[in-house]
């Protein structure tokens, strides 16, 4: 007969898994992913470190899949944020706004997602995701044409403004060699970076 | 009597680290720093790949150089345009409009600096380029503030909006994936950008 492995194992083996990767998530939201050495990750999951690699390819691999569900996090915070009511531009400037608010109140995450350089398996992650914030915002945008509150544009272009105006205008400031990041005041930096963004979308001063 | 280099030696030491430097650059340019493989550039610089290990501790050595040579040029590029005559705005489109152009002429070479995922080493560099270029543009910002063609602002925030404007609405179009870009008609692009661009900084419609 050959081996079969069991209900009671397959569930153990998940487990196994998802306290590997729960984890590799704190260290990564304490430290960033430079921080996450296997064997740390081992000792606080409380495995032998062949055990991950029984789990995970490799390390690559394990924080690949670490990065994924980080930022889909964040994905889908945004498009809640461009769900709700209100026309195109406000839902829009409610999305950058949670979404940077989000990013300055766990730094330590949003610097190791949006630019912390890892390795090239998550860098082609970070790629796709921001395809995947464009594409919300792209959406919203031309929603807003339709609706009358953005003029006329190409939606696809000024998303991918968007996303990189926001994206690198956190990037220092999430920066790890900042100090005392947590406890600035930090609304004049969302609301000139808010103001680029909008002021690039609809060509009017605020 | 100790072992001493000649100036002979010393100056085909340094033709031969040049001659390493400029293949993979050539490589790079033709395919991006995943085709720069040691053993390529070894046969191309027409050298044996160890005599690359003496010139450079690792391939990531060797490929941070040749980004850093690589993005000077684009940086000084960008200085120089900032530094012709004309008020700030202009300037400052003149220098987004030539970065733009330079990039979509070069798509392969303009990716592997801007976004290909390659190891930590070149992203470090990346980080520092991008605020090398937000540096350039945050003193013409200031000077355009100063002139009264751009309204009072945080320009330190807009520069570093303004690089991630343009790397990341480049980055789609630069991308290997995408056929014939050179052969496109590249104006719409960098027109969209140059609008979103310049009207985060203005606020006024173009």
């Amino acid at each position: 007969m050959a081996y079969r492995e069991t209900e009671k194992m397959r569930q153990r083996k998940a487990l196994a898994r998802e306290k590997i990767i729960n984890c590799t998530y704190e260290c990564v939201a304490e430290g960033g992913f430079r921080s996450a050495r296997i064997t740390r990750i081992a000792g606080l999951a409380e495995v032998a470190t062949g055990t991950i690699y029984r789990h995970f390819e490799s390390r690559e691999d394990l924080f690949a899949e670490v990065f994924q569900l980080a930022t889909q996090k964040e994905v889908d915070k945004v498009a809640e944020a461009l769900n709700t009511s209100g026309d195109a531009a406000a839902r829009l400037e409610a999305a950058l706004r949670q979404f940077a608010g989000r990013a300055l109140r766990g730094p330590v995450m949003a610097w190791s997602l949006l630019a912390e350089p890892v390795d090239p398996k998550v860098e082609e992650e970070r790629l796709a995701y921001r395809k995947a914030y464009a594409s919300l915002f792209e959406k919203t945008i031309r929603e807003g044409i339709t609706e009358g509150c953005f003029p006329d544009q190409n939606a696809q272009q000024s998303s991918t403004c968007l996303v990189g105006a926001i994206a690198e205008s956190l990037v220092g400031p999430l920066s790890l060699t900042q100090p005392n990041r947590e406890n600035e005041d930090n609304d004049p930096l969302v609301d000139a970076i808010i103001r680029f963004c909008m002021q690039g979308l609809t060509g009017t001063r605020r």
